[in-house]
């Protein structure tokens, strides 16, 4: 039976990795505390052969396997299982691995060790890990390229990290249409191989304008007198190298692509962007997207620095703090109201929580309209409608609980009417907000995603703590 | 040159169809002006032009592409536009859209209509569309299928929407190993296609236990006479029809695989799972995720009805609004503090708001490590070690910032001093607090990302009030 990549193997692996590793660190232990240069040598014995096994066991998983168990390493061990890796697997290993343990390894093993692995990879794998490098090492590990090599390198340096350039290969399969079904095939032979994810070959004309393309398939079952003219796709999914990346996940989904052309502004070919890249920039993209969402701008290695870790959450608080400073400058104003009737100040969290969590479903739906449904000029309004009847409706219904709750707590029955008022008003700003904030910042070409979060909740906190106390001062004191 | 699927034509047709829909609505408004059964020829004319153009247009689109603007349109124009879909496209439109449109669709034209349509589906499309319709509409297009494709659709019922059983496809090609390259080669040209995504052959015995697979490449380039049992690979990485289908994402990113072999308890090949499933299933799975962290159960429709709505948002507004009334009922402790000090009101959200960002930023990261990282016996007291460093350096720096505010606002130092003992603790809460419910909710087997947001706001708020009116209790009046 073939043996098989599951989870269930690879955590096999990573148990039996864990397992040596933790042996390997009682030998170390045990050396150290006999703190001499007499080590015992069955002890020395068990320790090589430890490594060894260790190096065995690396030597059959997969490239991304190893990346993904390094990933999750403290340091020592990180170390301790990447000086195992071997020679000939190391290069793919550290292509693999995330920028944070690839800035690690470099920092560590240092530039003279890094070198020769740098010298393995190819141009399109060095350009992707070049932002991780020190800018000395990507400079020499550069000048080792051939000139061919080379221009691949610049010209993958060329587009930003979220166009289609950036992500797309260099390699794929291109024919001529004058030939027969036989002709590519024996062509195919005499390459020897395919690049990888390639589904189809590339029909290019005498100045290299992309014509359409052959799916694999076509060229399997068809005879091989065949003329390959007959057999051209001509509605083919095609980018741009300067089309954002994100948005090829969509049209990769729509259309089931496996790999599609990429071409510039004449229709002439210049890459290949394959599925496999489509999807390491839709997880890149989704998990970003999550941890924006909760005030992070980036990842953070379990053993991040705390100079680190500041730096990456100290901005969302220090934005959230201002807001928060100028809410409470809206409550100081009504300290007066407040002194008389020390009620409001334990409603008034209430009227401003249910605003803003009514405003930020509003607006994960309207976010979510934005980047999935077809933009037509009615649209905001027809969103506006929608939401400020839903608005009206939940307004009406939660501000007569939370004014019923008010009244049974505190036997007033100006106070829980004053609330439902509140609440009720609160809930047509949220409403407005919530569709309000992700259209503009959406028109003026901004990520609706990033921050709109912050400015609803700032709003309707500050708007749910005037309200209230406003209402009360008018009509309860 | 060849013509592009892109984004931009894709864009060109929506405007066209805009174009003819508005149209549409221009002639069917004068028609009821007349309110008339003398309708002007012309008229009647123009309208039929119309009408024809709208069908030419969408004759040209994908599939999937009308899918996508019928999302889009109000309920009128969507049944202008389904009208003029062609009887042998409807089939494949009705399929790729979306839940919400499919249960439009059935109730607006009605379960005569619909038969026809269905009948033309194939067993796995039927089986997949299946929960939109009507349970009489299923039952009659289920018994309008033939025996095989009858059991091919009890089989794909058999499974979860959540296993990878329920996204399959039960088309592949499997070889005998004892062949050459040429009568496999053979073998396609008579079958006369290979199934969508086809990017190997699978290699199976006569117990139909699979043995490894062959990419189609490796059968390109090679010479006709090799024999097969060669180029078989036999590491293989294949799933269960049981495993999650949201854990083959990372499968196929790791490996960059097109499509993976499904495989039962005894190695037997029962399906075969291909990347655009494993992008739709992430693709519902990540917009999910976006939608419920904001309190949705799920996506709405733009013209959805009020009541769905509010099944929709209600759950989630309820359970906010129980958590705020008691955390109202822990200020309402302290009314008495707050009335000889109103400051306190003024001051007391901005410590739970800190609160709360900080114990989000955590829950974030732990959540990302819980679906990312090897599980080890230590994550759990590393994570907190590291978050309570933190917590405890942004207490101190962040506690002095909110304590100089509110001497020089109040001119109090003894409100400074208590401010940010409160803001310390209540940081210290929140790092303990965004550890440990991710990870309870990991250990009991619950999606931690869902509904950890509201336990999280609801510790740091309650215990913000509560810390901060507590010690101005114990030290001010």
């Amino acid at each position: 039976m073939a043996s098989h990549h599951s989870e269930r193997r690879l955590a096999v692996s990573r148990d039996e990795i864990a397992r040596l590793l933790e042996r390997h660190r009682v030998l170390e232990a045990m050396a150290h505390q006999q703190e001499s240069p007499r080590r015992d040598l069955l002890e020395q014995l068990q320790h090589k052969q430890n490594v060894a096994e260790l190096g065995k066991r690396l030597r059959v998983m997969h490239a991304a396997d190893i990346a993904y168990v390094l990933e999750s390493l403290p340091p020592d061990d990180r170390l301790a299982v990447w000086r195992q890796v071997a020679p000939e697997q190391a290069g793919d290993v550290f292509v693999e691995a995330s920028d944070a343990v690839r800035r690690f390894l470099v920092s560590e093993v240092g530039d003279e060790a890094m070198l020769p692995l740098l010298a393995r990879l190819d141009a399109e794998d060095l350009a992707y890990v070049a932002e991780s490098l020190p800018e000395e090492l990507s400079a020499r590990a550069y000048a080792a390229l051939e000139a061919t090599q080379r221009s691949l390198f610049d010209d993958s340096l060329q587009y930003e990290r979220t166009q289609i350039g950036h992500h797309m290969t260099r390699e794929w399969v291109e024919v001529d249409d004058r030939q027969t079904v036989g002709d590519v095939l024996h062509m195919l032979r005499t390459r020897g191989g395919l690049p990888p994810q390639t589904d189809n070959v590339l029909v290019v004309d005498a100045r290299h304008v992309l014509r359409g393309l052959i799916p694999l398939p076509a060229l399997l079952v068809q005879d091989p007198r065949t003329p390959v003219a007959g057999l051209v796709t001509e509605e083919v999914a095609s980018f741009s190298p300067h089309d954002e990346a994100a948005s090829a996940f969509g049209v990769f989904e729509r259309y089931d692509l496996v790999s599609a052309p990429v071409i510039d502004e004449r229709g002439k070919l210049v890459g290949r962007l394959t599925v496999d890249a489509v999807m390491d920039a839709m997880r890149e993209a989704s998990s970003l997207q999550v941890l924006r969402s909760a005030g992070l701008n980036q990842d953070e290695d379990l053993f991040a620095s705390l100079w680190d870790s500041a730096r990456n959450r100290g901005p969302w608080l220090a934005i959230n703090l201002v807001t928060a400073f100028i809410s409470s400058r809206v409550i100081g104003q009504f300290e007066g109201v407040i002194q008389q009737l020390a009620a409001l100040a334990a409603l008034m969290p209430i009227v401003a929580s249910i605003g803003g969590n009514t405003g930020n479903q509003t607006m994960a739906l309207v976010i979510r309209s934005l980047a999935t449904d077809q933009p037509h000029p009615h649209r905001g309004r027809q969103m506006l409608n929608k939401e400020l009847t839903i608005g009206v409706v939940n307004g009406v219904t939660w501000g007569l609980l939370v004014g019923v709750f008010a009244i049974i707590i505190y036997a007033q029955l100006g106070l829980g009417l004053v609330m439902a008022g509140a609440v009720l008003l609160n809930l047509v700003i949220a409403a407005v907000a919530g569709v309000a904030i992700p259209l503009a910042l959406h028109a003026v070409g901004r990520d609706p995603a990033h921050g709109a979060s912050v400015l609803l909740t700032f709003i309707t906190d500050a708007m749910g703590f005037f309200l209230f106390l406003g209402l009360a001062r008018v009509f309860l004191v």
